[in-house]
């Protein structure tokens, strides 16, 4: 990682569609107002034509570099996105958005749904990957942007990339999938289901309208987190990090209910910090979005026709979403004729690597983004 | 598995410890009355030779085989113990206690804290495997056994079994740990601590005097029950399953937030049956002392000195102990003189698959029965 990166920056927020044009969703459903939270890093080309798009996972939010004051907190992707790093912005003009659905300025669940005059709760329709694409597309017009570089993101970020390349090739010159997936397993979907049966079953959930009531499923959603962080890390990276390691509370001996092993403050403080920064309501619908994420499936464009250059990328030891998944994605459309490779990176620390400031990764990123691509015909 | 098994049987209750002759626990405190749930099958001989322990795991119970009444609904190994089977009741006289700690007719923190008149609850004392192992070594002295054909059991079951051996050689001919660990990882401890916040932060739970009250932590004990679910099913396994199958409430289509994919239907129905059998106090208690188990740490044996004839049995697909948990044990304790080996065997089902009536395995485990073993000096 080079010194300094992306200084201070600001979240700009800006509606994309209102009630008289609003957003139609894969489902037919329209919603309006939708509001997008995004940030910029770098300058945008005469020809418009060094545009990278990041699309967060499901948690992260537009703030992926730079800082909002304090330069010790920087965005979640700030290792990898700035000036000489492997997303350059000395030479890339970098956009991030939180997602549609999510809950850090973006609309989502949590949102004033103008019908009611209160947060739309389980009244909020069901998204799909296409939807979040379909905001990102109405981003990239309102900045003028009418092809991408590139569209990257790691997990649920990666799906958007693929999504986005399979049904808008001539939009998206490259597209880079990081430890992403195209079609969940019933172990993946297992652990999503136990997330949001803490949530819903969780007394303060009330029936998903706890907004003004002063009580919020910080139980459930707490639980959600911490389950969720064990899938992120690896077996062999939590056993680095932590082994079996003590720390008793005030300096007592260990051997109380209580959590003792480092692994449980760890998980304990995950999951505590969680709660200021995440809402229960998101966490339920994005991660239905991505249960029933199937690219390949029903109402799968025709992919001969995709022209988008791809590379997917994952972490040998990721067992969220590990290299198999990657390979389905690269032999189903190698099948089809689309130009794509696979890069594993060897890494310990599982799933959460994509996060994580690792040279040999970083490299594979920097030259996904020079990957020689057709030329398109819009 | 033959037919027939066996047959009707009931559940014997006997106190073991009283408040003259108190349980003394590891860490010094003392128990009593202690109560223990035992079942038996087979016949005792007359020179009381031919006994075997079986040790159940975290959520088992005295009812190993048979019924009660019902020949349809039968004890958790049923498959295993009976009549020609691995453990075969023609030959050896079989018993089943419910752990101390348990909730099955056992004393444990639900049960009635003679001092105040009302459940332990959070007062009840921690528990090691070692005083597991004091309760079911008094069972067998009050069955007038004093030395065991066998003692054996699957992942916490197996615990039993090894702590057992080592403290007391002289006393178990042969020990059979399947599936079991003798040092929890930290991923192992992370969905341990994950089940006991569920519960501990329930606020039903109610600072653990919830009994009287009419209110259970059903909610955070359904959510421990899905997770460790989880990791009792192999990824393959769940795959083989149930793959992405969804089956949506009322036949109507899916695309919702409610369970639909046949995985979350499973999962729910195993929380929810589990809340039916089981109690939150003992699901903290008993994980916690698996967390802490360490046989080969401080305050372990001689090892020089076990005589015990040992298998360690694991499963391939086996992803919560899995086979270089075995690995371990038999590097230990081959390294230290012990006579110990391992089997591995092929399955996709997981931890659980040592509840399973897998041939290859049954093979195996009768087997183990018959190993020559030295002959003791007590």
């Amino acid at each position: 990682m080079s010194a300094g990166g992306v200084g201070s920056v600001r979240t700009e927020r800006v509606v994309l569609f209102t009630e008289d044009e609003p957003l139609v969703l894969e489902s037919g459903a329209a919603l309006a107002p939708v509001e997008v939270a995004y940030e910029s890093y770098g300058r945008l080309d005469a020809s418009a034509s060094n545009a990278v798009l990041v699309c967060p996972a499901l948690t992260g939010d537009a703030h992926a570099a730079g800082h909002h004051g304090d330069p010790a907190r920087r965005g979640w992707w700030d290792t990898m996105i700035g000036p000489g790093r492997a997303i350059d912005t000395d030479r890339f003009f970098v956009v991030c958005a939180d997602l549609l659905g999510g809950c850090r300025g973006s609309t989502g669940p949590s949102s004033v749904d103008p019908a009611t005059g209160r947060a739309y709760g389980l009244r909020f329709p069901l998204l799909s990957v296409r939807d979040l694409v379909a905001v990102h597309r109405a981003l990239a017009a309102r900045l003028r942007i009418q092809r991408l570089h590139a569209v990257l993101g790691g997990s649920l970020g990666g799906m958007q990339a693929l999504q986005w390349a399979l049904d808008r090739p001539g939009e998206v010159e490259r597209a880079v999938m990081i430890c992403a997936s195209a079609r969940l397993s019933a172990q993946n979907i297992a652990f999503s289901t136990v997330a949001r049966s803490a949530i819903t079953d969780d007394p303060d959930f009330q029936g998903g309208d706890y907004h003004g009531t002063g009580r919020r499923p910080d139980l459930g959603l707490r639980i959600a987190r911490m389950t969720a962080h064990i899938t992120y890390l690896s077996e062999e990276g939590m056993q680095l990090k932590f082994g079996r390691r003590t720390r008793a509370p005030d300096g007592r001996p260990p051997g109380t209910l209580d959590p003792e092993f480092e692994v449980e403050h760890y998980l304990r403080h995950q999951g505590d910090t969680f709660l200021q920064r995440f809402d229960a309501l998101s966490y339920l619908y994005l991660t239905r979005t991505m249960d029933y994420f199937e690219p390949f499936g029903a109402g799968a464009p025709d992919l001969g026709r995709v022209t988008t250059r791809m590379r997917a990328i994952s972490f040998d030891s990721d067992w969220r979403f590990g290299s198999e998944h990657s390979r389905h994605m690269v032999d189903v459309l190698g099948e089809a004729g689309v130009e794509i490779d696979h890069v594993e990176i060897s890494s310990p620390w599982g799933h959460d690597s994509f996060l994580l400031d690792l040279p040999d990764y970083h490299r594979v990123v920097t030259e996904a983004l020079t990957l020689p691509v057709r030329s398109h015909v819009r």
